[in-house]
């Protein structure tokens, strides 16, 4: 459910145009009304505003906002004003630069989207970059993240409720047996991670754990600093509990000396519209301290007051 | 191009619904009637006719011509009067299920055709068998076979044509280095035939053949017998010349003892409003005998005339 509030009467598309363009006129910029606006629209409105933007004015709304905006500030505003397919091309497409620390971009981009919404993000991938997005991260990454990485960004995978207990029992045996072997990169244990719909897997992990004693992710623990392991697990989490997944990526990003700016901006541009109702409230219950509180006590000024609009701070 | 002839002069949809019962009714079938109409409508003509018959008659067109038809005659028409997508579904499903000899069907359908046809019957596939595709590949193969397989039909390659030559010429040095180093199953050789765009791959093996003096698939070939490296020639062939491939998988399918009606049923009804002007312009260059006389000489009966009115032989 999505957190972000939009007005009972909306503006006119070209009034909310209207006032964007003065908001960036004059001496300063006027962030305040930025917000008010455009954290106040959802992604149909603003993509019509950004349209209406570019017809009216010649210039692209997303350029002009990075004329005028900066850091923390200006890159929630500018992910928060993408398109979410063309948002998740372009997260994508960064995290394929930069090895390792971004590899669990890309699980989250391709194990918490719906098929059809990767799909979407693929395509945008191409008219944006001129290539593919499973291209690029074949070409980035190597070994064993690249097995699993692979096809997980290329993977279009049936969403019906359906589930087969015989596959279930049999998948879950093939899991515990692999991952007793220390056999942690295994052809089964990638494919049926990238292949099986998530109501299949969601009832293989549970096989799982009825079965051998533990939760999935406790028994691919076993070395805290594998970095495969920890994007084993964060695949596993963002096909099964992405609410939860999200939370601790903001339990980290906020709790860290310094705060991981990427990180909560990640989250909250992308998930304001979608389940950060959900992640609020697996957030609370895990730190005992309201979200918004959180982050209003870590960040500041208009990169505070965009995020806080964002999900649905009251005051915002 | 297509080689199929459609009546300047169309009947109208509800005409034709009415002459197919009656090829139905009575004593026997008319397979002449059934033929003289749906091999000369196009795709989308031929879905409007299955669309109109289940509404006015209740019954699916494809359950009428299954009850109806037999053998080889059945299976061209049930294939053609299939949705292209829908088609291509259904034959990758039975491809899963045939280990080996089927492989060359899944990288046809993978590499033959573009990126949103590919999409489309990934698509049919989650319709009609209630899973993914990709996910019925990973489960039916295994080891190599596997990770070639699974990346291609996975794709959803970029279709524009700018090359990178600087890439091209990096990337056939390490095909070359691979293949000399008879590592075939190589992460590196996969990754490229699987993700880069065609324009990208041919431009890649045009380097090899100036830098190194062979085609890549006369390298491939170092051991006729060796199923894997035929796969991946398959992959080569019909990345880089769909046309060429299909002639050969015709001849073979043509000059086996007893004839490959599988093969020659499937090419036929899947290129027959594709590129069949230009595989029967290979066939006849490459044979020294129209495809539409091989043919004749091969088939016969109702099966026969289907196969020549669908490749646009004059008399059907």
């Amino acid at each position: 459910m999505s957190t972000i509030t939009v007005p009972a009467q909306v503006p006119s598309v070209a009034d909310d145009c209207e006032q964007l363009r003065k908001a960036f006129s004059g001496w300063g910029t006027n962030e305040g009304l930025i917000i008010s606006i455009l954290a106040h629209r959802n992604a149909a409105q603003r993509k019509h505003i950004r349209e209406t933007y570019a017809e009216t004015h010649g210039e692209d709304l997303l350029k002009a906002l990075d004329k005028e905006l900066s850091q923390g500030f200006e890159r929630i505003v500018l992910l928060w004003t993408l398109d979410p397919s063309e948002r998740d091309a372009f997260l994508a497409n960064e995290a394929t630069k930069r090895w390792t620390s971004s590899n669990q971009v890309l699980v989250e981009i391709a194990c918490t989207r719906s098929s059809q919404e990767l799909l979407l993000a693929r395509q945008a991938y191409h008219t944006r970059f001129k290539k593919s997005f499973e291209e690029d991260v074949a070409y980035h990454t190597t070994g064993d993240f690249r097995k699993l990485l692979l096809p997980l960004v290329s993977s279009y995978r049936y969403e019906g409720d359906e589930v087969n207990m015989t596959l279930a029992k049999s998948e879950a045996k093939i899991l515990h047996q692999k991952i007793s072997e220390k056999a942690y990169n295994d052809d089964d244990i990638i494919r049926i991670l990238a292949t099986r719909s998530k109501a299949q897997i969601n009832a293989t992990l549970n096989q799982y754990k009825n079965e051998f004693g533990n939760n999935i992710n406790k028994d691919l623990k076993t070395d805290p600093k594998d970095e495969f392991l920890a994007v084993l697990r964060a695949t596993v989490k963002c096909l099964t509990y992405p609410e939860k997944y999200f939370e601790k990526v903001l339990r980290l990003a906020i709790n860290k000396l310094g705060t991981d700016e990427g990180a909560l901006t990640r989250v909250v541009a992308t998930r304001a519209e979608v389940d950060m109702k959900a992640i609020k409230g697996e957030y609370h219950k895990r730190n005992s301290v309201p979200l918004d509180r959180a982050i209003a006590k870590d960040t500041n000024g208009d990169y505070e007051d965009m995020l806080l609009a964002l999900i649905g701070h009251e005051d915002a």
